[in-house]
């Protein structure tokens, strides 16, 4: 970044993988692959780059460690043990940082995540610091009670779904994880409580994080779609 | 709907399918079979459901009175032709309802509808008169300005992301239909104008709205689908 700056990338791979049926979904096979792979290979061939860390679940960590070793990508410095929580996992992350300046932070779970995302939000957050990719949500959202009675309907257009990469100057993100707040579903949101602009910049609607089988089934269908 | 009360159903196939390069999305085949077809095919088969209107747009009105010819469904009574906005093809909807007391609104491009959603909504609806069919947001929900900077991280366990059924007491959704404003695009939300307490019954993820030959891809593969 701006040519000396160094740029490391964490990249969460910690969940507990209760929707794909017990199975670490990080570590199934997507057209033929690990998940977890296509998205360290990205980051790996993405020039700017300098560090990866992996976060893996105490349960995966072994697996995890053969598959670095077995892809010799030369930028992953550390696979760590992720915590219960997301947060706790990039906090552990965050830990394994050389000396870069900024840090990008990906879900393990978003296999299709392109160069060009990476490019864009590294771009876009030398301006505030934080940038964010996200798509324009394109459901109608309401905001309900504990009744399930509609309080509010949101105005769509000013609405947009968060996704990773998210990227930050470094004394950003170590600042807002000194504090650890409880269900936090992402990043960029600490980031906000310390009063930090953080920008979006379009995502990708292929960019999807896979939680279920049916959002591999839909993955498999996006790599091989011709539209 | 209480053994005596009827019930309409207003299915509005009249988008501009801007997104689906041109070809009108609701005579698309999914599975060898239009996809209004498939919508109108489940309404018919639904016991409580007295009276379809099918709302076209002018381009399509020729082939879809054919469409409903071709099948034959006992139900349809009308095929109009719908208006600019989708307001304008609802409202095109009511005004050719009989004697209901109970309406369900439906997108023609909701060809994954199941009788058990169309139920559960006439069930839920006898409590406020106004219900509608909803999912858990899945994703980090963010509220921007002008500038894509972000204002406020939405609290994702209280949004929902509506879809249609949406069942209405016949009054209520021709009260909201008076006043017609801009830029309104789900039903309910006119209806909550009102001060009428809108209730959300579970949707399903399934349920999807079909805008992009992505969508339809996806569709298909929801189809063949076994998990």
């Amino acid at each position: 970044m701006n040519g000396q700056q160094k740029v490391a990338t964490v990249i969460v791979a910690a969940g507990s993988s209760q929707r794909m049926g017990g199975v670490d979904k990080v570590l199934a096979l997507l057209g033929g692959k690990p998940i977890l792979a296509r998205a360290v290979d990205t980051f790996q061939k993405c020039n700017p780059i300098d560090q990866i860390v992996v976060v893996a679940n105490k349960q995966s960590l072994e697996q995890c460690q053969q598959l670095v070793a077995s892809y010799g990508w030369s930028k992953v410095t550390d696979v760590c043990v992720g915590g219960k929580q997301r947060q706790d996992s990039v906090a552990a992350g965050l830990n394994c940082l050389r000396d870069s300046e900024w840090v990008v932070i990906h879900d393990g779970a978003r296999p299709l995540v392109t160069e060009e995302l990476i490019y864009r939000g590294l771009a876009e957050a030398r301006e505030t610091g934080a940038a964010v990719a996200a798509v324009p949500v394109t459901d109608t959202i309401k905001l309900v009670g504990d009744d399930n009675i509609v309080k509010e309907t949101m105005p769509r257009h000013r609405l947009q779904a968060a996704q990773t990469p998210q990227v930050f100057r470094r004394d950003i993100i170590t600042s807002a994880y000194r504090e650890i707040i409880k269900n936090v579903t992402d990043d960029a949101s600490l980031v906000e409580r310390l009063g930090v602009r953080v920008k979006l910049y379009p995502g990708s609607y292929d960019n999807i994080k896979i939680t279920t089988p049916r959002d591999l089934a839909l993955a498999e269908m996006l790599l091989g779609y011709e539209g």
